[in-house]
């Protein structure tokens, strides 16, 4: 694990959230990324060496429509960058944690990502995210 | 807004996230820090240039004690490094932003601190923190 790549956030109006994280950050959203098979809208913010990424529900079955209905507002996962994330998705599963998905699948932000169960990391949905070559 | 300084995560029992956190990030815990004044057992981890903190609360009142009473375990709050935290307090004041103290107080691993309203965030609790001189 590298770093943190970036904090995904779930907000219910990208727009409006934006706005404040552009002033809260000092700074300007960089990226617009639909993401179709997730059925998510994102907006991404440098933060120095990490990202914030801001998610919209575009359509109900959406995981972050989902989260929202059930917790509210808030951060939806932590990403960490790692070099090899087929390595990675390994040792973690012989350590015992729970992933979500067999292989690395494509997600926003030119990324490969797995993401590990909540009931493994207190909580937290981690992903794992490699950059695509 | 330098960067991501840490993710502030609460936990129920701070040796068995630390061993799962451990894990996860292939590395060793830090430092342990009690933060009296806010009733809570701390663990650092680094992951690069960021830091995950894992929080178990010391006392019934604590806060961490209280979020995980009403949320369970996860993302307590998200911690951004300034280099003049007064000067942020005061620009993020004007923009609109509700601050949960009027000065900079003494926070975990040498801090000076200030927390953000998650109203102001989207449901996120925002902290700042600058290294103490």
């Amino acid at each position: 694990m590298d770093k943190i790549e970036h904090i995904g956030i779930a907000v219910s109006n990208l727009q409006s959230a934006r706005n404040i994280y552009e002033k809260l950050l000092d700074t300007t959203v960089y990226k617009i990324e639909d993401v179709l098979t997730e059925g998510v809208k994102t907006a991404f913010l440098q933060s120095g060496p990490n990202k914030i990424e801001l998610l919209e529900a575009t359509s109900p079955d959406s995981p972050i429509a989902k989260f929202i209905a059930k917790k509210g507002e808030g951060v939806h996962h932590i990403a960490f960058a790692v070099d090899d994330i087929e390595a990675e998705m390994d040792r973690l599963k012989a350590a015992g944690f729970i992933l979500l998905n067999d292989k690395p699948k494509p997600g926003a932000d030119n990324k490969m990502v797995c993401f590990i169960h909540p009931k493994s990391c207190n909580g937290v949905l981690v992903e794992l995210c490699q950059e695509m070559k």
